[in-house]
């Protein structure tokens, strides 16, 4: 099979063995892989697969079609429309996925949309609801509202019934990203436009002594992005006086009942609303495999609302 | 009544007129009245207490004896032995508590027990549980472990089935900790006893960098003390590594519903390990209220074992 393949911090298409479907695993043909920003940090050496996942393909999501079932797999048909978040190699003609980890494609999908789902969808509930515990009629402050978990998490915080504020620094793209269910403000001075109840980090240490200002009594902060640095100054009085919590978290290097349970989470209160129309995935632009270096460059330049997608195959 | 009192941040005695128990309240004859790191705070002028408290006694943990009801306070009658926190003016011959905030003392305990009780194990119990949500088996690391919340919550902590490592920097009182139920080490590189599910971080900043490091996946930080400092440094990267997340809290501010449901969790899950005789209040030494001033110096010296306590009334 032809996969993307890190060499030396570039990105190349080269050719790897089939891989063979073992117990409980898929192998999918591989339609469209989503990029995300740890694919980033991944060409850039800094954030490697977690073991038993391809260590030189890239790609942390895939949407596709099930081409072989190994031992005791039973989820899903032969030729079934899947989608997965996966450790590693999701930006190849196939892939191995464990079938608790898979999901089935919603109808209304298209390839690029599916390809773009799981990595976003799942971080974004996993961050609102599972850490945040976001609850109807809080206020969201979503740093990042344009990118991939950004978009999703506005319109999954909007459809939970929160009322969403998102910060975008591209001017340009504040009336769609609003469009999604989210009031847009420019990042400068944002805790003006609080108190909020959970706070989505997407950026960074630089917003974090403000963000301890504009959370509400009781508030969350949930880390799940640091493109702008790791450092952070935090006030301990603050956040006691605050009676706030602050989480980290990454899907990434979850073990697999982990990674099952949040792809059952996602199947159960996320799919549903693509199938009554309530959510979308934004995509930016797609790209074929051969040009996945390309792709990587257009993510890294920034700017974008939504998903950049690779399109494999068929 | 007589009445501890700060004045210019020193602790006085003066009478203050007797206070009148008003719809749901109850007028507490105080026996013995615990202090707190939170006191030492207040006399220096850094912790005002929260509105509707008297603002110039301090005191936030009382046991006594009910000496009359306000109209509709029922949950207790005349006489009856209660303790409770408040949020401020329990150093006082008299004091009010709405009634939702009481709790009966259990048989067992002295007045300098009870007066000495709510406030650490509240505290300690809100700390592990509610935020930290401690589980058996689980390996806690305690930072002050000679202090009154320490003590409790080592003792809580083993109690519960977790296993219990705290640092205590004075080795003169480390026997007497490790009797309380944990593993008892000095402060310095206290990483190396983890990895650790919960931290109970009592002391501050300086130990918020090694805390990341001695933590466990998943793991809870709880900050409720900051005595060594508030400004911390913190590791966006390191949090989301470990899929972490911290924790502060304060019990003073919180309403009077969220402090009747603390009160409500520690009647139904820490007495009754009193009753038991599983549980203890280590008091370090009682003073009369006459001595307030003396126990203020003596509790803001450190290197006690557990509780100061001031005496009051019969």
């Amino acid at each position: 099979m032809r996969a993307a393949t890190i060499r030396d911090k570039e990105i190349l298409i080269e050719q790897h063995p089939d891989p063979q479907a073992g117990v409980g695993e898929v192998l999918v043909r591989v339609h469209a892989a989503g990029l995300n920003g740890a694919d980033m940090m991944q060409r850039r050496g800094l954030y490697p697969a977690p073991p038993g996942s391809p260590q030189d393909i890239p790609g942390m999501e895939l949407a596709g079609e099930v081409a072989a079932l190994g031992p005791g797999a039973e989820r899903f048909a032969l030729g079934e429309r899947v989608m997965a978040i996966v450790g590693g190699g999701a930006q190849a003609e196939l892939c191995l996925v464990h079938e608790r980890q898979l999901m089935p494609v919603p109808e209304r999908l298209d390839w690029p949309a599916a390809g773009g789902l799981p990595e976003v969808y799942a971080t974004a509930h996993d961050a609102l609801f599972t850490q945040g515990e976001l609850r109807p009629g809080e206020q969201l402050l979503v740093h990042g509202g344009a990118g991939g978990v950004g978009t999703a998490a506005i319109q999954l915080a909007h459809a939970a019934g929160a009322r969403v504020t998102a910060t975008v620094r591209n001017e340009q793209l504040r009336g769609q990203v609003g469009e999604l269910g989210a009031t847009v403000i420019a990042p400068e001075g944002f805790a003006e436009h609080g108190p909020f109840d959970v706070i989505l980090e997407l950026v960074g240490a630089p917003n974090m002594s403000e963000n301890l200002q504009a959370l509400a009594t009781g508030g969350r902060i949930a880390v799940i992005g640091v493109s702008a640095g790791a450092k952070a100054e935090l006030n301990l009085l603050a956040l006691m006086g605050k009676r706030a919590r602050i989480h980290g978290s990454t899907l990434r290097a979850r073990p697999l009942e982990e990674k099952a349970l949040v792809a059952r989470l996602v199947e159960h209160e996320v799919l549903p609303l693509f199938d009554a129309g309530v959510l979308s995935v934004p995509v930016a632009e797609t790209f074929a495999l051969d040009d996945a270096a390309a792709a990587y460059d257009r993510f890294a330049a920034g700017g974008k609302l939504g998903k950049i997608v690779l399109m494999i195959g068929g």
